[in-house]
């Protein structure tokens, strides 16, 4: 017999032969354009970018030559950098930013060819938080616009089942039971308007995400002192730092806040709640799909491809994998966004460790949300919708799921009382023999002389019970009669 | 010896003896507004408040007789419901609305003393969770006027602070230790930005907080089935139902909702991103005065009041117990807020269990972020500010504190690494001996030449190195000189 | 037009006519006896009982009168005691022990007929912490044991049906979609298994509930002054302290901590894991009855009972009530347990804001988690099996519920490649026609010579392909062949 | 002027240049053993170890030839696997699964140069669940001993504190104010408990740690019909099921359920609570290093080491790195193992979304925990305890820290309420006149003839009233008088 081998071992030089995170364990968001926009390489850009923009900005004020700003910019490229390394550094000064400023020092002397001393101006009067922050903010603003993208088609995508299937009968549950007829039209421009719901939000969010500028306590003193060393004006009454914010704002095309936030964390708290939201919002979708996809219900089927959701065991099975990976970001993205959220609460100028916290939690609400988004639009584009098998259950009980409207025309004429007793009566003779309930009504001498049979028929179909369904999904997408809204 | 109670019984008949939850366990929301707004009475009033408008509605649209829609508002006071039968009925239905509009139905009866059969006209053509939810609007919509409110003061009682501290220097502190000097103006300016930032967020949830009418699976099938009956016009086109919809929102004074919401979950994720925001960024405060109140630091105290923050046992203290009642609200909102978004995954047109989840999650998170807003208002406006003690602090390290300037200014002089250098070397000597940083610099040959004596003590001044924090607050105030923005 | 009432009146006085929560929004414990166990009155009682247990430990230890501690005893009763009013109190002192105190003081010098100084004796050394921490720890054991006797039922009726359903056929379920067959019997004995481990782990936790006895900042100081004064020996060596804590151990039945916890949180995070997991289990069950119920489904239904399930609107319909209140519960509590199990992370000796979060979400946890157990003891021993449609449901998809065997006995005869190839045909064409897949197969002329159709039904057979599930359920019940284990 | 960058734009082809994910974001666990631990690597050698040890364990029972065995167990080495290939595999199938079992058939086939079919016999029976769990399980223990080995060494590092500082005297802190004498011996000691603790939890959970063996629906048909065909006895009575589990438990070196667990999650649950607990425990260490840290208290300082803690604007800093990134971890963990408890709640025989969100979340609290229990080691190790300046703070009020005892004295003498209104009295003139309280009390005329100015002296210093501090702490290590327990 083979021997185990020592399985106690931990994988010795694991790191250079193998990726520490490359999506294995997270198949909802590996090889997306989120995954791409939040990874090492786009956080250290955004970094870069950020002193970059900072340089910029203060050489236009004329506090930083413009040849040091730009050789710091063409400097700051991720390629330059060894993100493991600035990881690893990152233990001894809690934060990536220290061990990013001397390798971008290194390399603008390394391109100051002619000796300017442009590396003395790389993050002048700067502190570690206001380029992480900033970072950040571009890093979510450039994986929002991705994930924005992704929801418009979704809800386009939507938009077309709703409209194709305005119509299209199906049973409307409740509690797991069927309820009372609905459309799948009405069905799905609720998921469409969830997911406008969730591009709005992110819209509204993006917009307001703000540059960070406040120095190493959030009175951008040091950056008022070089200016001021360098004769600049305004350096006293606020007007240096207006325009200093202003600039660094153009530069990054962020918002300016009204105040530096390095423990004012709105932003970071908008951003857990609308990619919380974003991602509840398709976990809605997910469970639909997959109640409808049950092989009992078999109404809707996920879109084919080669190889998708095969089984290695069972050759008949086609799971329905993207429904079942919307959901597992839905499972996620909620509690990662609370921890976010409890970072509100932060001491002092600069807290020691929730400001350190929010930083992967930022990473994997974005991109689990963004690959949820992008698996979405795969979903809702390919989405088979089967309106037989809607009808066929539909009239699995009989007419029972019309049993509400029967009750509300039975009462007029024959008493409430009677009329809900003789309903319970014949459901249960309906569910006990499968005979059709109208012809049962038809026979029941309570209503002798009230219906005539076809009139029982007509009523027993729920076809004619879909209430407002369709003029909602009208009203929904922007078209029909003019809504008063 | 006396003998143990049996502890291991449970109390019999303890409801009948005392209150199941009188608020015992959460002092931060006892008594307060917020409490009161969303206890059981509140909560079954703006149910029978939903009830009352939804006939109101139907009553103009002519589906429904003024007089039953008068007798049906006239019965609907929670002060004749008994909410504990309600809550011990509610397990057979998993909701009290079943129980609730039997006893309505009940009280409209014996009010229609000349038998008009108004009481037929309860809930018509409704469904409990149009019912409940528009309660819960109304219930979230009262509450967050008082929660506003609140935050309204809180926000006026800050920006005195900010004002008159404008220019008092304390240490800024960041990961524990002092940083730079600041200034306890630009502290409580940034306070009451997080408390502004609040205010708008629920403000904006406040105004679009929905009216809920779907009927009994989102088609409204059931109010048209009604209104055909009586000879309603529209009920096939949808204009009915927009009508009616429109009534509703009008008797209710909530908003018109694009499509009926039963399984699409914004509203309730939209309140608990706000909450937990409110929650959140009152914590932040709390925090901080926390971190000021230590008896080391003294810069705070809080409000005194008779009685307040004394201990049993220890008569010399004061405990911050706003703060310490803000904390925990802090510590519990987000998460019970995780548990109401992750119910946005729900699933067809009304889950089994995530609906039910979120009453008491909400409730929750009303009361203690009411709670809290409550008790910042009396930390706000009672908060004592102790500027000596604030420079006294300031003092503590030398001139430690504005190390940074001191760099700033001598590397120009002689060269950043001779800079940097000596000052690592005078701060140790000055940590070591006590004696002011400017006397060692004065007395350091680097330094001979270059700067005077009274230029080395000024430069060690930390009432001259404040950077910004002056026109910020002035900026955040929204006054001093304009801001470009 | 009847008028609207003005709705955003705040109902005035509104605790003096209602119960602010009785637990109207929270169905799932309403009534049940994890409720009571928790309210206010039996968590008054229980630090009561703190109370009086302490000064029977001291006067078993001669350094309190006997006498006193029976008249203390005697008037430690939560009926005397106000409990809106002692929550109204605790907003000054932030905890609602130091009401209670005064409340007890006064209550042992009323009962104190004979003058003796009983009241003096009250409370003797100790804080709010102790007594606060060792009623929770009471009302937590008290609590803990309604819950596992629920559990405990819930597991015997389980067991009933893992045993009478051992070989009742059905499909098992993976990704939404048949997989393989498997038996009811199987999934009953699952379902008792987690509620075994739920029930094994509040044993351990509850075995393990500690008394708290720290004094003013947990070094018993306060105890150990009195007992000197008092004369007592052992008061410098900790063998005073020893005793002292063994008395009091004894007194209230719980366990002796290693040192005191105020600061050190770990009952509070094992009570948080425990509850969470029973809550999680319980919910698994009920999204179990819940998927099986579903009107396409219906292999189980809930137990009935006057009015349960009934819908306002629909007739017909029989709510699954008890499984969707344990989801509700399943929902809340671990994002509760996450805010309790936060909490460990606590300043200093006694924190000022995380111990004050713990009661009112260790109380939630209790209740739903209780209310849970209590729920699904009903829904276990009602619970109705309906082996005919899970026989009819498993039959839908021809036999592809066995294509892994097929392709399994298939491969050695025809070839892997060529196995695979064949069923991916037969079952499309099964699908499509409808026709059995053993008579399609019994067609194929690859087979020809391989297998008799005989064979090829039998192959098909799903009774035949329930692997190890038979004994499994008798491994996991305890009985039939003896384990290995 | 330089141009700004086009900053919206996603960086291409980001994954060829940088890692996706190496730990940038979260210094508290970059280039610890846990996160080599958990790479994207060791996950693939655990799955591939599962499959190994399935093909030894088929093997032992002669359901499958020995040489095959051996060629998959040399075979299933992770560096032949391609980590992001089988990533972007996974959305394909929702799980790495299958494509891992390709990858692995193919590389069997290539070693099996004797072409004797061993490819056929890998992954015989099984399904991905059971592959991924099980590896799962294997990652999780060979962290867990990892963490469990630096929670020793930091519970050592404790000890020794404890034991030196077993009378070093400092203030006991609660609500941020002093309120009486402490030791830090005591609280290093608590500090110790808390480690204890959770080293004991998680060994519990790595003991209980099971295999996963279930196939296609947790039957084990699968196993059982390829043994079936190779003619293995004990197929239908479940003895050949029972030796297979034992088998590969042997094999693997983990637990063996009693049932298959595929929708049975305790070991997620248990994992997740342990390690919620663990990251929470250090957590509290962190705060409480980070309170004692503060410039203001500067009781205990972080170890120093080369360019530790430095700040790149300010040269006096060195700033609490360790507890900065410990409490990092403890505001990430318990929201991340939320989660996972929510997993629990899993429908059907496999979840579609639960299983798949439990992966990641997973990976994340064991690196999350493991990277804080490494940095914990140096943080314990290296503390620096400063006695002096716990002295000086505890004198800053006077006496008024040991004012409990004062009271406690005093109140047999001149009566309680005397005691109380003089204490009151003298310690706000003590605050007021900065005076030393025995001072003031010896001239107090309350207190002639009852107490000498020695006498009142003594009574003042902390020294004296450090309760049962000491003994406490020889009780906690387990050394002095031999405790009861």
């Amino acid at each position: 017999m083979t021997e185990s081998p020592d399985q106690e071992q931990v994988p010795a030089g694991s790191f250079e032969h193998s990726l520490l995170d490359s999506g294995l364990l997270s198949p909802v968001r590996a090889g997306t354009p989120a995954e791409a926009a939040v990874c090492d390489r786009a956080w250290l850009q955004a970094m870069l970018d950020a002193e970059a923009a900072l340089a910029r900005a203060q050489a236009r004020l004329g506090t930083l030559p413009e040849r040091a700003a730009r050789i710091i910019t063409g400097a700051a490229r991720a390629e330059r950098l060894d993100a493991r390394a600035l990881a690893l550094a990152s233990r001894e000064t809690a934060n990536p930013v220290v061990g990013l400023v001397q390798a971008l020092t290194r390399a603008v002397a390394a391109d100051d060819t002619e000796g300017t001393g442009a590396a003395e101006y790389v993050h002048r009067g700067s502190t570690s938080q206001d380029v992480l922050d900033t970072g950040a903010m571009l890093v979510a603003r450039r994986t929002l616009a991705v994930v924005r993208a992704d929801l418009a088609r979704t809800a386009g995508a939507l938009a077309g089942h709703a409209a194709r299937h305005r119509d299209t009968l199906m049973a409307g549950r409740t509690l797991a039971l069927h309820a009372v007829p609905t459309t799948f039209g009405l069905k799905a421009a609720g998921w469409r308007q969830l997911v406008l719901d969730a591009e709005r939000r992110l819209a509204a969010v993006e917009e307001s995400l703000p540059v960070s500028l406040g120095g190493a306590a959030g009175t951008l003193a040091g950056y008022l002192e070089y200016a001021r060393l360098d004769g600049a004006e305004g350096t006293d009454d606020g007007t240096y730092a207006d325009r200093l914010l202003a600039e660094f704002a153009r530069e990054t095309g962020l918002a300016r806040p009204v105040l530096p936030w390095h423990a004012l964390r709105t932003p970071l708290a908008d951003l857990a709640a609308a990619l919380a939201f974003t991602a509840g919002a398709l976990g809605k979708i997910a469970v639909d799909v997959l109640s409808l996809t049950r092989t009992e219900v078999g109404e809707v089927t996920e879109p084919t491809a080669a190889g998708r959701g095969s089984s290695s065991a069972m050759p008949q099975k086609r799971n329905p994998v993207l429904a079942t990976l919307l959901r597992s970001a839905a499972l996620q993205v909620p509690v990662l966004a609370a921890g976010l959220t409890q970072c509100l609460t932060t001491e002092d100028e600069r807290s020691a460790g929730a400001w350190h916290a929010e930083w992967q939690l930022l990473r994997e609400c974005l991109r689990l949300t963004g690959g949820a988004a992008h698996t979405a639009v795969e979903l809702a584009e390919g989405l088979t919708v089967r309106p037989e098998r809607m009808r066929e259950n539909l009239a699995l009980t009989g007419a029972q799921v019309v049993s509400e409207r029967i009750a509300a025309v039975l009462a007029p004429r024959i008493g409430k009382a009677t009329a809900k007793q003789l309903l319970t009566q014949v459901s249960a003779e309906a569910g006990r023999t499968g005979r059709p309930l109208h012809e049962i009504l038809t026979a029941a001498p309570e209503l002798k002389g009230h219906f005539t049979g076809e009139e029982l028929a007509a009523l027993c179909d729920p076809a004619d019970y879909t209430g407002a369904a369709g003029p909602l999904v009208d009203r929904a997408l922007g078209r029909g009669p003019a809504t008063t809204e």
